[in-house]
């Protein structure tokens, strides 16, 4: 089988054995808003054709791929989704070489009754069950950080912090980018500084404005500030999302797991890295379930 | 006298009478930043050369134009400080054909200790002190909200919020931008429910994710989206900064107190509107202390 992440910004496959073992694997930049066109019939040849030809037949799909902009639109699936109401929901895309089928979005809402949805986490979720033991706080930090409740190895709801996006915004778009010299650094005084900062009295758009005041008293160098601002928007992300629990389960890229577990163990809690390719393992999951022919 | 309020992107000037009463007022945009080569002397020439030529030879001046980025820089006073003490501190700046005199901006720290500095809300809180009664909670909607607490006719601590300079980033450096079309409108149904979001569950980062689900379900138009989403961010700044107080008195332009006095009834709080020109009443107040020969 093979397995696909294909998101916003990137592709990535995975060839899978009988027992969903990991036997090859691969990534591109050719996210679906690189797909010229919109041709992803031609773009999913480019990308695994040899693999089609040396034999494989099925191809499981997750991600942004099956939003408005991708390649079939798929319904979102309410919560509480789990594997075997993933796997029911699958939806059909024509390919002539092989049989191709995409795991749909899951939506759920707040506690304010605020409509929530993602593509591509559900999945990567059913990945790490076993690892989680099917009940825990999974975050996926990023662009659009997601916070997912599992209870029964199900996810029962779950949570969107803007983060990334307005770490972008800001950056570029405010009086505080140009106090900035260089990226966010690994973990250091800086950036716990600014998750310290989260806690304090005042609000995020207060406490941004000290990234001002803090540089033009001299107290923040233009080299730590961008780890200052990072810590700041994830610490106020971190404590919003844990709400007194204790132990948070991070899939993303290491980089961004390690700053988050920083983040976690400095608002008392405990953070679980959990295996990068989740998205594959969930894939494997579901491709377990269906009956291929 | 000629009192002047020169900010950032505004020249604003008013001629006064013996009694500090204003029997003239203009306006440009000839804010500090839009001085060429720097040249404030000139710039002040051209914006209020006849008054002088007509006998005037007292000027006050007041805002960002005591920065670094300014004419002269001006040492920020710390607080508490009132009318007394912005006197005792003026700055004299060099010019052939009057006295001129510059309003020192105020420093002081929020309850963690982190600084916070103005330039020319100071002076405009000084204008106030007779409306307010001198024991007020004051706020400067805009770019940097700042909101003042006055004590003995005194400003004795205040707080910055970035909410107009991150609407703006948000709105054009972000997804979000692209659910909406046109600007805020009055404070209407969609502003309020900005507003009451903000009082809910999972904070900024979190609420702002909503604008984008709530356009995708359908239930937030895109020409209700922009006052979404200021109700959102002004909802936030109001919601931290009154803690708890009941009566918030508001100066600038009509248009934002207008949606700030909205915000603060919606969080079950009192908002009285105060003179737009009150930096030229705060500058009277000064300058009816200085002995100008």
């Amino acid at each position: 089988m093979i397995a696909v992440d294909w998101g916003t910004s990137n592709f990535r496959a995975y060839r899978l054995d009988g027992e969903g073992a990991m036997v090859a694997r691969r990534s591109s930049p050719q996210g679906i808003l690189r797909v010229a066109g919109g041709n992803f019939e031609q773009a999913l040849r480019a990308e695994i054709g040899d693999w089609l030809a040396a034999g494989e037949t099925q191809v499981l799909l997750c991600g942004m791929i099956g939003s408005r902009q991708g390649w079939v639109e798929t319904k979102y699936l309410p919560c509480p989704a789990g594997v075997a109401d993933l796997t029911a929901a699958l939806q059909p895309v024509p390919f002539p070489e092989a049989r191709v089928l995409l795991v749909p979005g899951v939506m759920g809402s707040d506690s304010a009754g605020v409509p929530e949805v993602m593509r591509g986490e559900e999945t990567a979720a059913m990945g790490i069950l076993d690892a989680c033991g099917g009940e825990a706080l999974v975050c996926f930090p990023g662009t659009h950080s997601k916070w997912l409740q599992l209870s029964d190895r199900r996810i029962c709801r779950f949570t969107t912090f803007m983060t990334g996006e307005m770490y972008s915004a800001v950056r570029n778009g405010t009086i505080l980018g140009r106090m900035m010299a260089g990226d966010v650094s690994a973990a250091g005084a800086a950036f716990l500084a600014g998750v310290a900062r989260a806690g304090q009295e005042g609000g995020l758009l207060h406490h941004l404005f000290g990234v001002r005041t803090l540089g033009l008293m001299g107290r923040l160098g233009e080299e730590d500030a961008a780890s200052y601002l990072s810590g700041l928007l994830i610490g106020h992300e971190v404590r919003a999302a844990m709400q007194g629990q204790a132990v948070v389960h991070l899939v993303g890229t290491a980089a961004l797991c390690g700053l988050y577990a920083h983040a976690v163990h400095a608002c008392g809690g405990e953070a679980k890295i959990e295996n990068e390719d989740a998205a594959a393992l969930g894939l494997a999951a579901i491709g377990r379930r269906v009956h291929w022919i």
